[in-house]
């Protein structure tokens, strides 16, 4: 053996290996179970961040428009699934923080979801309407769903099944992907222009609020037929006055004890609504318009941010008794909150501020922050393990 | 330079790469989010399974006793904590699938729980009695709670809290490790011989249910100062003058709707509870005597298994109806049944048949099969996002 000959091959093989033991050692002290993404809105980024180390690991770039982004992940927790606004889908590897693919499927699109399966991801459009289904894996087209209508409301529910609505002609279709080919049903009557729909935790209950008219409409999705059902009547009614900033959110109804807690459209006010007859309870005045009203997992409490232009404050509602327990002040425009998946603390993001915000929710005590260009939606892999986001 | 001094240097560290790298490298391609454990009970080992893939990833030996092992994960999904019946805590590396600590804290012990933040492992136990706290980061000791009993049914609460319960006195603690001094308050009165407890999915309910007399006992832990009230009073009567073969798991009621399912003791029949009221709504028969009713994530379905010598079969209840829709035979022993987190597949342990059976729960169809040595418990990592498991 000449060592001469050989001295050039064992040094390449050193610097391939050493590059490779360098990644690798690097992407192995990530656990996925506890990270998350932070949306950075202006600047189409992404922070990589660690839940329970309170670290931003990384940031990404190149996610195009995320003025109006939403995230869901695979089941292992690996891949964070990024709907932009412009209609791009970007698959991000959390574990190397390098984007796995990307297609822009849409001219705009509102939001998207995954099969409780894993296997599949969905994106509602508004342009050109109607939905996409995309393999999670390589992101390939499995099948459309053209509904001729913008199309609002996606969630998953059990059964590999997607659920959505349009605006235009207030239709709900329910596509079961669970057969070789796709079936739907289509159940009209939903409503004058629905702007958004979720379903309850357990998958049940899907309820779409309407622009156009009071109340909201209600499917029970466990009936083999599901049929409209009108509920809270009065819901949306503008007798207040009040200009609306903002619809909204119904991306998740607070279910809090046995009852639900939402946003009231127009006034400065939360409603409880009976969980069983979604008959209204009550209501609890607030600090300014609600924008999100999030039950801390377990449902003990309620953490509500506003529209416009008193967005700087948070407050904290006592389930039981319905009262205003803590007034916080994160800062100028806070725009989300997204819980510790057993609701010991609470991620809150403060756009104008650059930063993100993390409290106990037990003592309300400010116990971390982060940087983050513009934050907006704060997104943990633990989502991929429930029904519905 | 001389390439023939350089020669050998350059191995060596080849070698020590390549090492690193395949080490590495194997790790890097788990995520935690997705895996489990399953417990060999007869060969005090253990597998490390990873979900989506339906694949055994490794078997670590060495965790003593297994007979009436339990299981919890941290936060990261990384490492699993498993609780051996001989008292001993070890601690399992899900990623390198090293066993990365191991005491022995106790005599005999009955099961344990992990804080919702994740820092405090705590263990309940038999033989000395009482309950003992370790840092889950290291295993060293952080705080220990001598109830001067036997202690049972111990549970995560939200707020850093642990509740438990002893057998020889009918007392159920509340134990508070949020501030620098742990604080408790010990509740009389629960009843003669409390066997097992569980707290419900929002950890607002605990229910102890009692060997020694009719009945369960609820405490509402969103009350100040909780009191005991009796509930379902005629369960556990031995009106039906069958042979208890097994005292029914209160590991977790199914809360299916807003219903609660639960194993009648001595009866073939599982019973349905108002989940407010939790009056008696009616009864389902069943094969045998039911040991676990576990909900379907989403709550349409009920999965039951039973006790020797009718423990070869499951039965699958529609919820809304109470009927049964599906009688499935896994084989001989059906031990215990974890669901996917969202509720599209379950795994089942056959003991006697050495495997585990993964079935669709929408086709009932089996989808794959692993070999294990004696299966019992299943545990998935998306645990450690779930109040009082």
């Amino acid at each position: 053996m000449n060592p001469q000959a050989l001295l050039p091959r064992l040094a390449l093989a050193l610097a391939f290996l050493a590059a490779l033991a360098g990644a690798a050692a690097a992407d192995a002290l990530r656990s996925t179970a506890d990270l998350g993404v932070v949306i950075e809105r202006a600047s189409g980024s992404v922070l990589i961040v660690d839940r329970t180390d309170h670290a931003v690991l990384q940031r990404v770039e190149g996610f195009g428009d995320l003025s109006h982004a939403s995230v869901v992940f695979s089941g292992d927790g690996r891949f964070a699934f990024v709907f932009g606004r412009d209609g791009a889908l970007t698959k991000l590897d959390l574990l190397t923080g390098r984007i796995a693919g990307r297609i822009s499927q849409a001219g705009n699109s509102i939001g998207g979801a995954i099969s409780d399966d894993g296997r599949l991801v969905a994106v509602a459009n508004y342009e050109p309407g109607g939905v996409r289904v995309f393999s999670a894996d390589t992101l390939a087209p499995v099948a459309s769903f053209d509904t001729g209508a913008k199309t609002i409301g996606l969630v998953d529910v059990p059964g590999r099944r997607f659920v959505f609505t349009t605006w235009d002609t207030g239709e709900t279709w329910i596509a079961d992907l669970s057969g070789a080919t796709p079936r739907t049903e289509v159940i009209g009557g939903i409503g004058r222009n629905p702007y958004d729909a979720l379903v309850t935790g357990d998958g049940r209950y899907y309820i779409a609020g309407l622009f156009g008219e009071d109340g909201l409409t209600l499917l029970d999705l466990w009936d083999d037929h599901p049929r409209p059902r009108r509920i809270l009547e009065g819901y949306g009614r503008g007798e207040a006055a009040l200009p609306v900033y903002k619809m909204p959110h119904l991306e998740g109804w607070a279910l809090a004890g046995d009852r639900f807690v939402l946003p009231a459209v127009g006034h400065h006010e939360v409603l409880w609504l009976d969980a069983r007859s979604f008959e209204e309870l009550g209501r609890t005045p607030t600090h300014g318009q609600p924008v999100f009203a999030v039950a801390r997992p377990g449902g003990r409490q309620v953490w509500v941010n506003f529209a416009h232009p008193l967005n700087d404050t948070v407050q904290v509602i006592d389930t039981r008794s319905g009262e205003i327990v803590k007034t916080l002040k994160p800062g100028p425009a806070v725009l989300h909150m997204e819980f510790a998946p057993r609701g010991n603390e609470v991620w809150i993001s403060v756009r104008d501020d650059d930063r993100i915000r993390i409290y106990d929710t037990e003592t309300f005590e400010e116990i971390a922050e982060l940087p983050a260009r513009s934050p907006s939606g704060i997104f943990f892999t633990s989502r991929a393990h429930r029904i519905g986001l």
